[in-house]
C-alpha cells in the first residue's frame, strides 16, 4: 500500500491514519457489541469533534469527556449524549455544566457528599437536570467512593436531590475484583428501592477484563482509537494498526553511535501510560527498528543508533510510534489527517488546552 | 503582602507572579553585567513576547529560541536580535529562516558540513545573511561537534559560503570541561585567521559554572525567568523567588490520606529537567508542605495527605510549585498574569503550539 510522503513536511507533527482509526473505531464497536456492552468512547485521546463523529455513527452510545472545556467543544459541534468522567467541584464549573445538560443529554458522577450536593446546587439553579453516576473505586486507587455502602448512600443522596437523577455507577479500569464490588454495591442500592441503570467501565487495556460478572453495562475506551507503543506493549493494538506517528526529522549526526531528532519531551511527551512504567526509551523508530530514543531534551530526542544495519542520515524524516498517544496528541494544535498515501487535511485539535 | 485570591479561578490554570519576574530578570542580568558577559534570555521557558520585552529593556543584548516558530512569534512582536539555538535542517524551515532574517539580526547555528551548506544554501537563495556559530559538544553529549578541530573546520566552511557570517562558538550547558575545549577551539580557529566574536553558554543550572577560563562570552538562560521545584532543589531560584504556580482544586478526598487534585499529567507534566532525576513526586504543595503529589493520571493529581496536620478539602484551590516549568507552560494557551494580589490579565502563550 502507497504510503505518505513525508519529505516535504516541517516537524515535528503528527499524522493520523484516518483508514486505521475507522478500522479500530470499527473492531472495538464490534467486539462491545458481540458483547452486549454499550460503547462510550473517551475523547481524551483524539479530542477532535470530526472523531468522535466516527465513533458514533459507528454505533456508540455518547462519548466520555474528562472535562468540562472538552464536552463544551464536543457539544459545540453537535455530539449528543456526553459523560463527564471527572468529578466537577466548584460553582463556575458546575455552572458550565449545567449549561451542557440544557442543551445535551449529560450525566457525570460524584464520589463525595460534597460533589453530589455542589451539582445539585448549580444544576437546579439552572432548571437543568443530569444523570449521576456515582464513582466507585474498586482497585484502582484513585477516585472514587471506597466501599459499596459509601456508594448506597451516595445514590439515595442524588436520588432526593433536584436536579439530579441518580444513573447507576462507574469504576476505572475495570479490574479482576470489579464485578464482585459492583454486584455488592447494586445489591444494597437496589434494596433500597434504586434502579442501577447503567455501570459504565472502563480502560483500553482493561477494556474486557472484569466483565464476568455481568455487571458492567457500558464500556468507555479512548486509546484504542490510535493505539501507541504502550498499546502495542500490552497486545491491546498491534503495530499495524497504529494509527498515530509522531513525525521528525534527524537534524544531528555527532557521533557514529548518535542520531537527534527535532522532537524531544514537547513533541513525543515524557510520560507513560499507567501499566507501561517498564517501557524503557520513548518511542518506536518505524524505518530503524534497531534505534533507541534513549533520552529527551525538550526539542532534541537522543537516539543511539549504533546497533542500526542503516542508519539514519542528516535530513531523514523518521516515524515514531509514541508511548502514549494521549499525552503526546495533547502538545499539538493539529494534527495531519491522511488515507494511506493521500492527504485528507490538518485538523485542529479543537479540545486541546481546554484547561478547566 | 497581600496574595491572589485563588477562590473564583477555574482550574487547572497558571499564574505568573511580574514583580517575582521582573525581580528574576534584574537579578540574573545584575548578575551577567557584573561578569562583563552578555546575557541572551531562552524565551523557551515563558514564550511570551511581553516578558522577551521585559528582559531586552533590562539589558539582554537578544533572546535565544529553540524552533523557528517561535523566533517568528518573536519577530512579529518586535524583538529585533534573536538566536536560534538549534540546528535547522530542511529545505522549508531554511527559508523560513531566511525570511527571518531580512527582518532581525539573526544568528544560528550548526554541527555538520550537511547543516552549513544547507543554512547558506537557502539564506543567499533569498538574499539574506545570518551568523553561524558552530555548535560544539563539550561533554553534554547531545547536539554538537565533538573536537575542536571539527569546530575549526566547520568554522572555516561557514566563513567561505554566501548568506552566512562565521559568528562564533556555541554550547550547552557550560560545564567544567567547557573553558579547556572552547579555548582549543578558538586557537585553531584563530590560526586559520578567522575571528571568533561570540562564544555562547547556556543553562539556568550552570549559568555561571565554567567560567574561570574566561571563554565564554555570552550568557542563555531560560528557567530562571519563573524557577521551579527543580530550581528550587538545586539552589538557582529560592522558593521564595519562585513566579510560576498551577493552581488546582482538591476534587476528591477518598480516604483519610489521600487528596485528588483536577491536575494530572496533562496540568503539572511529568517531565523532568535533566538533572533533576532524584526528585520524586510531581511537584510541591505551596499551603501544605507535608503533602505528596505520588502519582498523576492524565487528569488527576494524587496527593498523600497523611502528614498534613491539616489535609486540604474538596473545593480548596492549592498552588503548586511543578517540577519543570518549562514543560509545563508548554501544556497551556494562557497563563494568568498578576502583581501580588492584583491581577495584571490573562497573556496568551503566543509561541507555543509552534512545533516547526
Amino acid at each position: 500500500m502507497p504510503t505518505l510522503s513525508t519529505s516535504d513536511l516541517d516537524t515535528p507533527l503528527i499524522t493520523v491514519d484516518l483508514d486505521r482509526v475507522e478500522s479500530n473505531v470499527r473492531r472495538m464497536q464490534e467486539s462491545c457489541d458481540g458483547r452486549g456492552l454499550a460503547f462510550r468512547p473517551h475523547i481524551k485521546t483524539h479530542k477532535l469533534p470530526q472523531i468522535a463523529r466516527l465513533q458514533l455513527d459507528a454505533g456508540a452510545v455518547g462519548i466520555a469527556c474528562q472535562k468540562v472545556g472538552e464536552a463544551e467543544v464536543m457539544a459545540e459541534a453537535g455530539i449528543g449524549d456526553i459523560m463527564i468522567t471527572f468529578p466537577i467541584i466548584g460553582s463556575s464549573k458546575v455552572r458550565r455544566l449545567a449549561g451542557l445538560a440544557k442543551t445535551v443529554s449529560l450525566s457525570t458522577v460524584a464520589d463525595s457528599t460534597a460533589g453530589v450536593r455542589g451539582l445539585s446546587a448549580g444544576l437546579a439553579a439552572e432548571g437543568a437536570t443530569a444523570g449521576l453516576l456515582v464513582e466507585c473505586d474498586t482497585g484502582f486507587g484513585r477516585t472514587g467512593v471506597q466501599t459499596p455502602a459509601q456508594a448506597a448512600e451516595l445514590a439515595q443522596l442524588a436520588d432526593g436531590l433536584p436536579g439530579l437523577r441518580f444513573a447507576g455507577l462507574m469504576t476505572y479500569p475495570t479490574l479482576a475484583g470489579t464485578a464482585e464490588w459492583i454486584a455488592r454495591a447494586r445489591g444494597l442500592i437496589e434494596g433500597r428501592g434504586l434502579a442501577v441503570e447503567r455501570v459504565s467501565g472502563g480502560g483500553t487495556p482493561t477494556a474486557f477484563a472484569g466483565l464476568e460478572g455481568g455487571q458492567v453495562t457500558e464500556l468507555r475506551a479512548g486509546t484504542y482509537v490510535y493505539g501507541d507503543r504502550a498499546c502495542v506493549a500490552n497486545g491491546t493494538v498491534p503495530l499495524e494498526a497504529n494509527a498515530l506517528l509522531v513525525r521528525a526529522t534527524v537534524v544531528s549526526r555527532p557521533t557514529a553511535g548518535r542520531a537527534i531528532l527535532d522532537a524531544g519531551s514537547k513533541a513525543l511527551t515524557s510520560d507513560l501510560p499507567a501499566g507501561a512504567e517498564r517501557l524503557t526509551g520513548y518511542g518506536m523508530l518505524l524505518e530503524h527498528p534497531q534505534a533507541e530514543i534513549y533520552g529527551l531534551s525538550e526539542e532534541h530526542g537522543h537516539v543511539d543508533v549504533s546497533r542500526c544495519p542503516a542508519p539514519p542520515e542528516i535530513g531523514d524524516v523518521v516515524s515514531i510510534v509514541p508511548n502514549h498517544a494521549c499525552a503526546t496528541v495533547n502538545l499539538y494544535d493539529t494534527v495531519l489527517v491522511h488515507r494511506g498515501a493521500a492527504r485528507v487535511g490538518v485538523w485542529p485539535v479543537a479540545a486541546r488546552g481546554r484547561m478547566a
